[in-house]
């Protein structure tokens, strides 16, 4: 099992921490956000666009891709790199979130997941062995085992069930990436367990005794509250490997982000930025910002003044607010290089309040800076 | 008057040429296509973009940027090149056409165009000397004059009826221009006539002898047969000053613009090139290329090999099909950079025929690169 981590720099009263990920297409500073690119895209952006905005490894995601456009034709680009022309790291998650969130009669069983396609009905069993295979062929930097998530709130016996046939799943999937994938590209397991301390226990004692080069929280920010997410994570984090990468799945806010790599979390991702860009919606220091809002009409400011990004560098509010209101394309895409930039710079500027070892300074900075009521 | 266009070169066998037309934000080389920029953006590009792919100078639509952001946001940026953040050239129409075409309950007087706003129904008159006053405040590199395009087909009647007031609207643009100008920015005629030679003749004329900057032929391209299309434009192109340039407004296909080049046409602008892209049909030298073909599914190869854009350079048929059949907004802009790139290279290869005493070779092998039945 390959274990490219490397623990760079450590917060001296909280558990944050800096890391270097070593993967075969590139290395990647934790804490690392990665940008959602469902469908072999990064909606909106080319690869020139995400490695402007600081982007460092993107995710896939292996449901999406297995249906459309299919392995056949991603196999003709010897994986995923190529088709998409992104030669950086790329994670890819099992396919078990959307098989669970967007497929329909989906049905598990020990065997694995059966399910009816979103878009055409059809119907596919999504196994470990399978999911593993995928991967492989889309050549993942970063392989996700096959979990099953559970809703919230979830019965502890159904919390139980999904651990083990999760617990049993990465038993199978470890197998079948140390047969197939020349055990080049890295293997992560999945902690799964609700909000149930000692499920959660239960989960990270038996794939720790796997071993996997990382280890993800899964069946997070499922409709819990935060403060029980934080304190769920909070319990669990330091139950996993000191030494390997910590990856909380789907999270999450800005704060969420700041708070859970104060509880040791390494890697994020999230649709948040890049949908909430779609829909208008900025991220600032001070805050959230509407572009819709009328009161940007006129406005000849950028989203946020002090931000580097493309988007800042060159437009006003008013041109923005125009092309939304306009459903112009180019408003999709200039809001949302600016929000990723945010995501990516957050983590960046993290990275070196730990690495200075300031970063309890930084965490009540960042709360000051925050407006009553979001952003100007 | 500014008459900012010079010849720089001319075919011995048609009536092609090459000139070089001087604006305030910059110099044009012609033959020239205009990238159309309706609402203070060419769909989905920066103008970044526009510059790579070759654009010298853009369009901007007078009508539907006086209903949305509206004259005062524009204002505060001093004019649309500040506000869009494109700082060469544009030419702007004069509102005309959309008023005629897009506008609700519009009534023509002597007076000017009144209409209701396609958006929210409020009622606006658009009159020459408003038409020049939005333009001078989008601070335009090129103004049109108002017009009145009429349909195809027309009643000489009616067409004569239009040429008149297009003519008297000429004048009293000219007016405003003069005053309220500086007369530093360019101020184009239109010639109108339907398909009537001896009605463009008459217009021709009259809009010479108030001398302007440039003329453009006005109600072309609205559903005549092409060949009639071209037969007008051969007849009209040479009644106008040969030191002027000449523009065809709101053409073509490439076929048109090798054609209406060959006529004595110096500039042109289209929607087709961006639309169409939209449309998922790619233009290339073999024909037009439909991209949600199934055939393309597992092409490795770009959309056409000998294409030096960015999408050539960077994608394959697999992976634009992709993106096109899943509506990923990057097809969008990785199709309107291949058939922008197109367009502006199929001007710069009439260029370079014409300086280099080619043009008729040039022709001839443009029409003999075509497949019958598209492209492969
Ligand atoms: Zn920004
Ligand atoms: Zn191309």
């Amino acid at each position: 099992m390959p274990h490219p981590f490397q623990v760079t720099a450590r917060c001296t009263t909280t558990r944050a921490r800096t890391g270097r990920l070593s993967l075969v297409h590139g290395t990647v500073e934790t804490p690392v956000f990665m940008p959602v690119g469902t469908l072999g895209t990064v909606k909106s952006l080319t690869p020139e666009d995400l490695t402007a905005a600081g982007a460092q490894i993107i995710l896939g995601n292996t449901y999406h891709l297995y249906l459309r456009p299919g392995c056949d034709v991603i196999d003709r680009f010897s994986g995923l790199h190529r088709f998409m022309n992104w030669d950086g790291p790329i994670l890819t998650d099992s396919g078990g979130f959307q098989v669970f969130s967007l497929a329909r009669l989906t049905r598990i069983t020990e065997a694995g997941a059966s399910f009816q396609s979103h878009i055409d009905g059809s119907r596919h069993l999504l196994t470990p062995e399978k999911s593993i295979e995928i991967q492989i062929s889309l050549d993942s930097d970063v392989i996700m085992c096959l979990d099953q998530c559970i809703a919230y709130p979830a019965e502890r016996a159904a919390a139980l069930a999904a651990l083990e046939i999760t617990t049993q799943w990465a038993g199978r999937c470890r197998k079948t990436w140390r047969e197939q994938s020349g055990e080049k590209n890295a293997l992560f397991g999945i902690v799964q367990g609700g909000m149930y301390d000692d499920l959660r226990r239960m989960s990270a004692e038996a794939l720790t005794a796997m071993d996997f080069s990382g280890y993800a929280l899964g069946g997070l920010s499922v409709g819990e509250p935060n403060q029980m997410m934080y304190d769920v994570a909070e319990a669990a984090l330091p139950l996993l490997p000191g030494d390997r990468p910590k990856y909380i799945m789907g999270v999450g806010t800005p704060e969420d982000l700041v708070e859970l790599t104060a509880r040791g979390a390494d890697m994020f991702d999230c649709v948040m930025p890049t949908r909430n860009a779609r829909n208008g919606q900025l991220f600032t220091r001070r805050g959230t910002l509407n572009i819709a809002n009328s009161r940007h009409r006129t406005d000849t400011a950028p989203v946020d003044s002090e931000c580097a990004c493309y988007t800042c560098r060159n437009y006003s509010r008013a041109y923005l607010r125009h092309l939304y209101q306009s459903r112009e394309l180019l408003a999709y895409r200039l809001n949302t290089l600016h929000n990723l930039h945010y995501y990516l710079d957050l983590t960046a500027r993290m990275r070196s309040a730990i690495a200075e070892g300031r970063f309890e300074a930084f965490r009540k900075r960042f709360y000051a800076d925050r407006e009553p009521g979001g952003a100007a």
